[in-house]
């Protein structure tokens, strides 16, 4: 599934022959199933992912509750909030579909830097892309309602609605699974 | 001014005579009074900023009104929006405070990154940190309540209750002035 990563890459960049080479050369692919944990809260996180195939939630215990904070899809990367250090992880990692990963670690990038210089260069692009698209999302986010979020979502990643139990979209909207029951009663009558 | 820059990078990576240089003459420094526009909504956007001194507030105008989204202020970066793209602004920038900032654009990074390679490196390395603090960021803002939110912004940015107008905290909390009076009655009372 090499191609997939390549695919997406491209869209960045124009990949060279040797970008190529470096790319299959380093990656680490693995299949798992629905309802594995990646990461438990308090691990050492050591592995960031490339999702090709698949959803992975990301969410934390909070007054013995799951509080849902991020839903990973195809062509997302994820970068473990304690990734590389040596400070346990605040969070929990959970496929919640069977998942195709691209795995990487601190090591392997190292390695992978040191040989292709481009690769680097590549991602600090990236990095640029990734973090301006993450900024847009948290300032619409502050700037508005429930209703305002959940309409968002529907246009935005309405796959998620299909892929995703209710009550985890409503943690994810921060919101109680009754609010989100109002206010798709109130959306449905405006239709 | 130049040292300040230097002094915040020494914390990601050792400061060789070589990147001291490169930092150095990279480096455009300018300062704004209070109350300057950097950014209006529709400009294009071909520079990114790191504050030296002050304080830059980002905001939307939506239905008329101004929404906070973020203050910016000593030792952070400022990648806005739409930053090196064609597309025009979606956001403001405004100095509430006398600011000194280090200035770059596109081409200057460009022209930077290609003499000195290493710079490329050190800033991929900091996207990495600047993107989790950001994600932690927004998981602990998605996992709040309204009070929680203030609580934990007079722990992490105490300063910022001193340098910003309340109508405006308030705004960055995602609720009313009105909510923001009563929460902080509320916890004046508890004290």
């Amino acid at each position: 599934m090499e191609h997939l990563i390549i695919q997406y890459l491209s869209k960045y960049t124009t990949i060279t022959n040797d970008l190529e080479q470096a790319i299959t050369e380093s990656a680490s692919i693995k299949s798992f199933p629905k309802g594995k944990i990646l990461l438990h809260e308090g691990d050492i996180s050591n592995e960031c992912y490339f999702i090709l195939k698949g959803c992975v939630r990301s969410y934390y215990i909070r007054d013995g509750k799951e509080k849902t904070t991020e839903f990973f899809t195809e062509e997302q990367f994820i970068l473990p909030n304690q990734y590389g250090t040596n400070i346990p992880s605040d969070h929990f990692l959970e496929c919640i579909e069977e998942v195709v990963l691209n795995i990487s670690n601190p090591n392997a990038e190292k390695e992978a830097f040191q040989k292709y210089p481009q690769l680097e260069i590549l991602y600090r692009k990236m990095a640029d892309i990734i973090f301006v698209n993450f900024q847009k999302k948290m300032d619409e986010f502050r700037m508005s309602s429930a209703e305002q979020r959940y309409i968002d979502l529907t246009k935005e990643r309405p796959d998620l609605l299909q892929r995703v139990p209710q009550h985890q979209i409503a943690s994810f909207l921060g919101i109680s699974p009754e609010s989100l029951s109002r206010i798709r009663k109130r959306l449905l009558k405006k239709k």
